[in-house]
């Protein structure tokens, strides 16, 4: 078994390989700067490459891998700029196209709860998508060219759509970093939004443990959720981090208003991924 | 008023060829194949040109338009082709995003009623399209993106869902075409399916009028169906056919299975049309 990684000097994609060098699988880490993949096991090889440019034999280059964990995706965090759709979308698909073409029979892709756009409650893998950001719209496109893909090519999808997550070496912007910062500065208090907003929130690292399980399953089981099923209010969730690692910090609650992109209340409905490895 | 016209030698264009020219607008045609237009009144000016390929200063080339009609789309009718949005998808948006980011202040551009895919009885704008082919898929893909773009550039954009058509002139495996061939051949019947699917048919010469009136209206409307609104079985069109040509031939209905890609009555809405011109 050989799997081939991109987007692994990225957050998630950081996880995913420790949890794949724990497992001793035969790794092919692609990056575009191999010096953010320093003092890696004998298990993963290294290939610097930026998977945006025209790339013939990519899949001999990637030593013809089983499966291919795709995480990586350029532009973030900046949802809605053009880039997602006008730059990024062909590109990947270029690339995903090319390796199919060439043999890959497994093809493992983080989608993003974005894709569902400004739909509220548990929300499902069989409800339509509804992006309203570029960033939501491309990946949501992506999956669509994939399925057409799906019509004339035979290959295993699994297309997980990431819900929201947090840990050690997260990007300065996000909220779990954020915190830290703030902790680590001295600060009094730690301005936030209201924070009644539901959200759904898993550690990065239970989510690399979900992508390496369907990526290795053989599986192909299309739109998949990785998320935790349970909503939970902003307000908690910080709490939460706060009594975990003993932080002391005030929250000031109602500080910056709720952002007008995302709905009030969304999480994910656990149950299609829940049934997948049931009694397995 | 400078008027751009793409696709101005194909079936729809040449309509809106004749429409334009008869109302001495001056007209910009482009085309892959000037041999395709000849003998053309004095104010339209024919630039021959592929827009899927890269087009440095295309706005300045096509002589700064008012408006641009935008009718072209390579690889029909082969409606399932991942060519759709492989290849005619990120080349068609960015030969607009070009003109757009030159200038060009109004875009009119030809969508499809396969964007609503699998849904059926009156089609309205304001459903969501949930397209199942490639072809519709691309369409709708293209839509989405120049809506995105509208986000951040300032332009006009008449986005038309063209239903069913026909004339003289129309592609040989049109309905219409092959009805005629059949005729002109002197056969005795003509095969069909059931016939009982109910579509929604303009003449080819009525859709010219519509995409011009929009086009010039300086409107910023969005999305519009392009439809007569009005429900007809393919039986009774074929049957209409006959009787305005004095043609005769049996009809052999049943022959053919109903497609499986289309539902079986599907038509438009005509009620956001029919309000956009009412009182002017």
């Amino acid at each position: 078994m050989k799997v081939a990684l991109t987007g692994a000097s990225g957050f998630v994609g950081r996880y995913v390989l420790a949890e794949l060098s724990r497992m001793q699988i035969k790794i092919v880490a692609v990056t575009r700067d191999a010096r953010k993949l320093l003092f890696l096991p004998p298990c993963v090889h290294v290939v610097e490459r930026d998977i945006s440019l025209p790339w013939q034999n990519c899949f001999a280059q990637m030593g013809y891998p089983d499966v291919l964990i795709h995480l990586a995706w350029d532009g973030l965090p900046n949802y809605r700029a053009l880039h997602h759709f006008d730059t990024e979308l062909p590109r990947q698909y270029r690339f995903l196209e090319n390796l199919v073409n060439a043999g890959l029979s497994s093809v493992f892709v983080a989608g993003t709860c974005l894709e569902y756009g400004m739909q509220s409650g548990p929300l499902s893998e069989d409800i339509r998508p509804c992006p309203t950001n570029p960033y939501g719209y491309a990946k949501d496109a992506l999956r669509q060219q994939l399925e057409f893909l799906k019509t004339i090519k035979n290959f295993n999808l699994v297309w997980a759509r990431l819900f929201y997550m947090y840990g050690e070496g997260q990007s300065g912007n996000s909220l779990y970093s954020m915190l830290k910062e703030a902790i680590l500065r001295g600060d009094n208090s730690f301005n936030m939004s209201g924070g009644e907003q539901l959200r759904d929130y898993l550690p990065v690292a239970e989510v690399a443990r979900e992508i390496v399980r369907f990526a290795l399953s053989g599986l192909d089981v299309g739109t998949v959720n990785i998320c935790s099923g349970k909503p939970i209010s902003i307000r908690r969730l910080v709490e939460q981090w706060l009594v975990d690692n003993n932080w002391e910090i005030t929250l000031n609650l109602g500080y910056y208003p709720y952002p007008d992109y995302e709905p009030m209340a969304f999480w994910g409905d656990i149950a299609k991924n829940a049934g997948i490895f049931k009694g397995k």
